[in-house]
């Protein structure tokens, strides 16, 4: 069989059924949306190559799955309903098994999110995976980085660091048991987005971003976008199941600058704290309290006897690659 | 000057003037779109590989164009009016020379078809590029492969060929004058996307496709959806000026199976031939009537005698990679 027999095995789906907001999938020259009258669309992209964004032991369902799951925490961050998506495939052979268990971890996860494959391209070359989203929210509602104000409470939801904690295992750096490394494994290669909570935060919370290349540099895009500085309570930071067996600093390593976590950074205003405890509630989604925005410049991090952490000075370099 | 410095550098735009349906553009974890009320959006993707799409001495401004002409081009088959696209890059290095060109290729034709780039994603990796595009058209005026019917007119715009022979140029297998071969290259490197042509043609034509894989294969992929079959004349396919220089054998080869052209293969009825050549001038693109769609199946090529030509056994397996 070839490759885009095998392509078409695979990826295609009885689209007899639309689902919301989908006139025609794949089949066309173009896919065919019919956005919800007043609602805006929300799109981004990202592309995941072998040895940036996964190792080649992941295994192809989990690989699927993560492709899909990096993309859909860009809307769960902007608070969007997902719709639709595309996925770009460039493969250095036709694999059956590789493509079964990619097709399998990929639709597992739209289908738990409603989101459709509209449109795709395949073709020879290294393997690298492209997917665009598309997601739909009420016009204004859209969760953004620049709209945090001084005063919100800061929050995080899940726990962090348990997926690089996992990469400095494979690198070698660390040695877990072996419990701790099928956790860690887990929370790297099979991300969560947090899309119910994204949608439960919209005309809640004033700011959203998830954290994909760690808390320190995400919480600073948004205090960059919305001209603010924050007190954060460094060891007040959830941390995963596996990383919270490990030293205070690697713990503090993973949960600061880890990075690969795909929980949401959010701010909200004090007196919407019961509200944020019930969209937590609703979205069956554990959120933590761990800071404030100020309007002072700078991210100042406390340590839990609220002494100031100097993060500069706490050298992550051993770790860094 | 680090490789994200670069791309900021080259790919940052001032989004203060936000263009059509664009409410916010690159810089949070999505864009944020406003659908023209009423509109369908369209969607479609490719990813571009080196020595599969392009080849290594290709200069950068001409890889830009081509990346967003092949997208533009699927939203030209379906009569869309461009809005937003998406580009994802894949880069072995950070190479300021190539990036410049890249991106001066990409904005000025994005700018010719008033699309705006929304967002983005850079890794390293083997040189890939994957640009997903949007665009919009009234409601149920998408044009389909499926919408052809008995006894439509076929029309092929522009001229084909000339892309396969640049390649087959490249390839060593012919040998053409300097002129020729400037011309053939510009076709290969530089396609014009049809889209004021495929807007002309909403409400008009009753199918479209673009040319990509060759004018047989594309053709077929009409007739297959809407269960219809044609007859064709091949040597009135229009053929590109350094083509036209060449041996009728190898004419019939790159119009026929060329590929890379991205002209539009459109149907539209009989009565609608002075609508068609209107849409014609006011897009300022020259169609050509090639043949006429039939309820029997099959694909009936005939030569310039009215002669069946059997397409079959006029070998290309010497030009075919």
């Amino acid at each position: 069989m070839g490759e885009f027999d095998l392509i078409k095995r695979f990826f295609t789906r009885d689209t007899r059924a639309p689902q919301p907001g989908v006139a025609l999938g794949i089949g066309d020259d173009c896919a065919v949306l019919g956005p919800t009258p007043g609602a805006q669309w929300l799109v981004s992209t990202d592309m995941l190559v072998e040895g940036r964004h996964f190792l080649s032991t992941v295994a192809p369902e989990r690989l699927g799955h993560k492709a899909l799951a990096v993309n859909l925490s860009d809307l769960a961050a902007c608070g969007a309903t997902p719709r639709a998506f595309t996925l770009a495939l460039a493969l250095p052979r036709a694999d059956e098994v590789f493509l079964e268990g990619l097709a399998r971890g990929l639709f597992a996860l739209a289908d738990a999110h409603g989101i459709a494959l509209v449109g795709g391209d395949t073709t020879a070359g290294p393997l690298n995976l492209c997917i665009t989203v598309m997601g739909e929210a009420p016009a204004g509602q859209a969760l953004l980085r620049s709209g945090a104000r001084a005063g919100d409470d800061l929050y995080v939801s899940g726990s962090l660091g348990d997926a690089r904690l996992a990469l400095e295992a494979f690198r070698g750096s660390v040695s877990l048991s072996a419990q701790d490394f099928e956790t860690a494994r887990r929370a790297m290669e099979c991300p969560q987005p947090r899309v119910a909570l994204g949608q439960a935060l919209r005309g809640l919370a004033h700011s959203a971003i998830d954290v994909s290349d760690g808390f320190v540099g995400d919480l600073g895009h948004v205090l960059a976008r919305s001209g603010l500085g924050a007190t954060v309570q460094a060891d007040a930071l959830p941390r995963g199941a596996a990383l919270a067996h490990q030293p205070l600093a690697l713990q503090r390593l993973c949960t600061l600058s880890g990075g690969d976590d795909y929980e949401l950074i959010f701010s909200a205003p004090p007196a919407a704290r019961a509200a944020v405890q019930a969209a937590s509630a609703a979205s069956a989604t554990p959120v933590t309290r761990v800071g404030r925005l100020e309007a002072e410049p700078g991210l100042r991090l406390l340590d839990a006897q609220g002494q100031a952490l100097d993060w500069a000075v706490a050298s992550f370099d051993h770790f860094k690659s």
